[in-house]
């Protein structure tokens, strides 16, 4: 590619202000050690000629970007697909901004190319990550590693206990599964089934963990596993209402699989929540809002954890607490 | 912030090498003149290490990162709302990835933080930068202008006719709304109105020329402006409807718009299309076909745009033209 504008240069600078290169270069990158008057000057040269600083070599001597990069460990069509990731963003984004780092968000078209992002990573263009959605498979964590660039993780990563100086923000996934599934419990439910998330992320595993914490002795055929999407949600449905045809009450683990459960029951016949009871979980809006009927479901605080991963990153790790957990809250609608 | 993890360096790789610093920067560097023995040691040292060259170093060498940056001129909530620029990401993620370059999505709150977009892109972080959806009087043009980074525009920009090696990728705005207006003609409509996009992008000004093409003498009261939502959409449609209540067709300046005006006619228990018929302006996936009625609009290929953009920009932009223009298609459907 070929520069197409022409662009002020450092020596331009120092001419017009009758100055060395360096101390141009000095003044440029906040150097000690030139006088105030010539100081003003370069400034002065500065704004009349426009000149921006070439970053990759002031970085070099800053080590500063005031960029953060946010690595969602999806497909592009699947991070502007879900809602979530959207949330998750405006939270990072309104915290970088109010702190006026640029967010700089690495999409990739799948797992393949997460080398390349690694490269980018190590490649000095930004002074941290934010990385969400991982799966327990993905060769993203070794690369941020080997890039040695600070990292905050969204989602509990499925490897912390193994590795030092890992900083992760998460909801209380387990706890929430176990707040949806006492509830329908105490709605006098007894056959209650639960379609999972992809079971490579620990926010499905959790929410697995704590349907089981609750229904010990659960008959295994009332368990299907998903993968967080609609369609998955209403293929398992038709999966589970075969199997078992008794069920009386589903415990979907997040949203948009209950909205495709719920597709599915209509199709069914099956009324809800007479018939079978509903419960999801995100508090999505719009989703969980419009599904019909209103959906009950276990809310964390997405555009929070978002916020939250982005003030960690930018206070600094070495003082950062390993892990911060966010509490969930059961809101109920019409469907249980 | 604070490196969390341990990173191979140059010195190691070259210790474990056996050979000198030199010679391994001039190996990773791709430079010529060593020996492919010592080659072939430096790079299994590498290899051994997980050693990741520092890239901000290294691109002062070979001015290359493989990594292209993406600036949508809206706030970051609006580019996740509106699905055009989805596709529009789509096409440019999937062309820019079939060339194993870095999509480095660059989000902001809103203008106020071009500026420091304008500082990044000036970083030396990217090889060039697409940007769409750029309003009149945006600072961003100037800014990339200063950086000097080869730049393709999606969407003619405002104030193309002023400079050179401009280059832009856009959709026939113009003709697509001349031939909306005359399939309303042509179904026998005469009090046709218009509700445009905000007219300081050339998008929607180019389609309001496109309407005023063809209905020459229309009454000025026939045109409202909006902002290319729904909300937008739905609150225009009811102004004209107050101002006009014999009007018998709308043509929308895009889909989003169509939909809110398909509300407010409902609302006003207009039928459409025996009372007024309604076209759009994108065809847009899922919008035009969910709305009741489905919504007959102009097509444009949108992800076709992102991805001729990318490819420009990765030929090089000195043999590129200075535009291309991508035809639009009439979709029928029950809306008129």
């Amino acid at each position: 590619m070929t520069d197409t504008a022409p662009r002020p240069t450092l020596e331009a600078v120092a001419a017009r202000a009758g100055v060395s290169r360096a101390t141009v270069s000095r003044v440029v990158n906040g150097g000690d050690g030139v006088r105030q008057a010539l100081v003003e000057r370069v400034q002065q040269a500065v704004e009349e000629l426009g000149y921006v600083p070439n970053q990759a070599a002031r970085s070099l001597v800053t080590k500063r970007h005031d960029a953060v990069a946010v690595i969602v460990a999806e497909p592009e069509s699947r991070v502007f697909a879900d809602p979530f990731f959207a949330r998750q963003l405006r939270g990072i984004s309104k915290e970088l901004t109010a702190h006026d780092n640029q967010l700089v968000l690495l999409l990739t078209e799948g797992r393949d190319d997460h080398a390349r992002v690694g490269r980018y990573l190590a490649g000095g263009h930004v002074d941290g990550a934010l990385v969400f959605s991982l799966h327990l498979d993905d060769p993203l964590p070794e690369l941020i590693q080997r890039a040695g660039v600070p990292t905050v993780f969204g989602g509990r990563p499925g490897w912390s206990g193994g590795r030092d100086g890992v900083v992760y923000v998460d909801s209380d996934n387990r706890g929430g599964a176990r707040d949806a599934v006492r509830h329908l419990l105490g709605l006098g439910r007894a056959r209650i089934a639960h379609i999972t998330g992809p079971l490579d992320q620990t926010s499905a595993a959790d929410r697995l963990d704590g349907y089981r914490d609750v229904m010990v002795d659960a008959d295994p055929r009332l368990v299907e596993e998903g993968d967080f999407t609609a369609g998955t949600g209403e293929r398992a449905m038709h999966a589970l209402l075969a199997r078992c045809p008794d069920l009386d009450a589903v415990f979907a683990a997040n949203d948009l699989t209950a909205a495709g459960a719920l597709r599915a029951l209509r199709e069914h016949g099956r009324r809800v929540p007479d018939d079978v009871a509903v419960v999801g979980f995100d508090d999505m809006p719009p989703i969980a809002e419009q599904t019909e009927p209103a959906l009950t479901t276990v809310r964390q605080d997405i555009e929070e954890m978002g916020r939250l991963m982005a003030r960690l990153l930018l206070r600094g790790l070495a003082q950062a607490p390993s892990s911060v957990i966010l509490p969930t809250t059961l809101v109920r609608r019409a469907s249980a």
